[in-house]
């Protein structure tokens, strides 16, 4: 019996948040938590263990230490690194020149012990920190991916939903492209209970106007609303990330966007960003490059150059 | 505080199957068990208690009764009355005359406690009983109604996913009409990861051509292809009236198709049989008669008139 | 159909872990996050709400409003007011100045909007909160209640499995008293699979002598250890919170110490504290004034003393 | 990444109460169905596997096949053989002969394709069928053992805690001996909330006098009654082999009685019976031959001479 092994990078906001959605939906038998501020991550393991005895409670066996836990992990998430802060201008992009110097530490320090777990980026700019450590570091193809516009695609849900009061899960669609600004709807894709885009008014009931514009707007700036009304994000990509370290332990074979290296996709290269990957047990098996219509492709161009511009400023391409 | 209560009528294969499976997602705080045998009701009751001391089972008070258990149940499913033995003929249509006398004698007694409960009916002929239940018995429209399509529509998706070797719950996509062998795929509500019906074989793997026929033939035939194997079909069945159960007791709005009597959609009545409804805190909220091709119409109007006879000779209509 | 309410009152650390622990055992079919800094609550409830359409999260509806959500909420927990700060002093006791003030105010609101709501107090110093929130707003005895030494017991144990390298459920034992520095094991309830405390030596391994009074010591300075490594301290609690309140949605009838008023146990009044108690569809169903050693009645009137100075300098008795 | 599979050998009532419960706690990536009928395999499965789609399903692959499917199974759960017939003699040793042919043929099977699989006994008579196969087949100390007297003692705390109208899973207390007739209560264990058995009715309400004799009896006679009632038992030894499953897949360490080989605890080899035992990723981490008074010790001795005639009369020692 080969127990099942988590490692979380990282026990800030985000990696404290996985750490608490990898319990509750008991991914592995063992989690455990790593942080350059070892105090953090002794704190926040000690404290998740000592909730483990509640009754209600999967069993969960947590605790923290240094890089050399990788060793054995299965998976790994990786959410080290500042995120903005309030104050700061509300564009992931800024974050790229820290944290690349933080996401080559992690790479650095975590291939020295594995490259056999699965990888997870959770790291802002996420497409650029996934682009580096996807292509620097020796990675198996697949093995790493980032969470990408997985979330934007939760929110994208869920904001759809609300419009036509009905169950967020029974709502397809993907926001595609970079995890930030450049983020699109793939409006091609969306559909709830069978009925496309443009029928959904015949069926289900609204109080105003679909408004494609406004929705689009609204997933991308709601990371900003989160932000600026908690002060961080973190329970949303914390359910992403898990939600994909779940389909590589179960094998789940999910359909879903996550940000990978392109390889001539859509006539893009020398690029990372999200487009529907099936997620299982070696991480990204398939990236789909599905036929979209010209606005989405050029707004998929669009999200892939800006991506493309701070991998160059920071000479990574 | 009012705690949730579920009561289950009719403890054989499928009723004790809906027990365990409402245990395993804690539907409710208490769950009923009841059948004319009473002797039945009580050793599923205990043997199911009995499993609730462990440690990684939910905490639901489970116990057997009679029908007056029924005045403070939040909502009833229904699985009283035989179903096809092995050596009958394949049709759910033949088990009519037995289990209207069967759904006629439960809803007299439902109906001396409440008619405030949600109730999910499972006996067959499906779209019968529920037609009987839900027009006979002064229950208000959409309190009422059938799980219908559901099992079909849980056998396509696993059919497609498995085709294409991917994840089931991206399979978007209905089987409508009857429960039972007229029962059709509604093609035109097909789609995995926003990629519809006729570009699947583009970015999914297969092994062999998609064959729309011999899918649509399959998922009928499932249904006996279980009966012969194991003797009856219990388990999918109870997963999918307990997500109905669930999406009452949460009000989760979600889209699929149940059976309940038309209302003069798609030039139908008095006739009961599953179109995509919205489910949530007080049963169907919304019957959606979604546009589809003349040759799904077809289907429907085949179905529909296949239901309608036995409707006929048994002097419902 | 009743659907089940939680409210969450104070969306700080503590109160933004409850909700996502909340949503992760599905509570309720609603959850309203409520905090005088409506930004706060409306940032928490945003980031939970677009981590529910992920396939893997429990469907619950999550929003954030005024007090006057209450008005319909089967249960509410409190964690409104501040924490220890990293660098005050270590004693839950200093903050009963301003969080009197902090309970005041919400418990007027919240009584204005309801009292049927079963009541579950976080806020520190908790005793001193519980009691006050108990004894002056008219709430039925036992329907309001404190953590209390929840969180206590549930490190108890996880200290004490980890020192045998076993299973943190399969140990009994409480920690009992004040939510705080004057918390005490009652060893005389230890047991683990049904070995007694002397006898554990004899069956399980283990590394170092049991010091039982290193342990006791353990357990109450876990809080600061944890405290002064992260920040704050939120897991835990949110988690033994979240079980108390799914005793009470289930009337599970577990048995564990919270805090609530004394009548007399133990030659004790005028004070609330930890003793073993029943809790169920109504709160506190009944406390148990189990027979204790003299060792562990001294400690329990120490404790008890050491919330009635704090009651009494803020002229709460 | 190496996915976690399951193998259950033996679909019948309890086989397949135990895939259902097996998916219900996602205990592992995939889980194939055996039996020598493998039309009847084929049909749980696929009835399964129709289920898993829903949107309330956890995700797990099913399938059936044959015994080469061990090969890679990290845990196997035995149901194989028949169990004691409605009108047949109500005790479990009458199945020694026909099921000790039943296993010897199963285990010749499995250990021709593995023997790192932590392997789960069910089948009846539990201790002959343990004995039998823990010590002709080569297979590692500890890592194959049968649940035993797991279910007495989820009954036991059931009916406990029934008595006092308190949540079962707060009794603490074991069930020992054989799994059967024989089975009897270690009064001395017994404990609710830290309060021991002589105490119970000082605190805990009751509507009549605990009486241990008919309690000892009712857990006994309680798999007769449910056997007589519903025609077979599997919904609570299910969820025991579950639970004991699940400790393996997560390295869980829980404390719990199970049966296997004794090795000299008081005074007793040459035979298999249910002592408390540390359950962890290997099987069976340690027996705990607990301090019990000498009425306990006489009635685990009768056990084990019950026992230890079946095997004798079947030439097993």
């Amino acid at each position: 019996m080969q127990k099942h092994k988590l490692a979380i990078i990282g026990m800030g906001n985000v990696g404290s948040a996985v750490l608490v959605q990898a319990v509750a939906q008991q991914l592995a038998a063992e989690i455990v938590c790593i942080d350059i501020d070892g105090k953090k991550a002794h704190g926040e393991a000690l404290d998740m263990t000592h909730a483990t005895p509640a009754a209600c409670s999967p069993d969960v066996k947590v605790y923290s230490g240094g890089f050399d836990e990788c060793k054995d992990a299965d998976v790994i998430i990786c959410a080290g690194g500042p995120s903005i802060l309030p104050d700061e201008k509300l564009d992931r992009l800024i974050l790229a020149e820290r944290n690349i110097k933080v996401i080559s530490g992690i790479m650095k320090e975590v291939t020295s012990y594995t490259r056999d777990a699965v990888f997870i980026m959770i790291t802002n700019p996420l497409d650029v920190t996934t682009y580096l450590a996807a292509t620097r570091f020796d990675y198996a193809p697949g093995k790493l991916f980032g969470t990408g516009t997985t979330l934007e695609t939760l929110r994208f849900k869920r904001i759809i939903a609300n419009h036509y009061n009905i169950n967020a899960k029974d709502v397809q669609g993907f926001m595609l492209g970079e995890h930030g600004n450049s983020a699109f709807p793939a409006w091609s894709t969306v559909s709830i209970g069978g009925v496309r885009l443009d029928a959904l008014d015949k069926y289900y009931d609204y109080s105003e106007p679909f408004d494609k514009e406004k929705i689009a707007d609204t997933v991308v700036k709601t990371a900003y609303d989160v932000l600026l009304s908690k002060g961080w994000t973190n329970t949303g990509i914390a359910m992403g990330a898990c939600y994909l370290a779940k389909s590589v332990f179960l094998n789940i074979r999910c359909v879903t966007p996550v940000s990978a290296p392109l390889d001539g996709e859509y006539g893009l290269s020398d690029v990372a960003l999200s487009l529907p990957s099936i997620i299982g047990e070696n991480g990204v098996d398939k990236r789909l490059a599905i036929q979209i219509p010209d606005s989405e492709l050029e707004a998929l161009h669009r999200s892939a150059q800006s991506i493309k511009e701070v991998l160059k400023i920071n000479a990574l391409i």
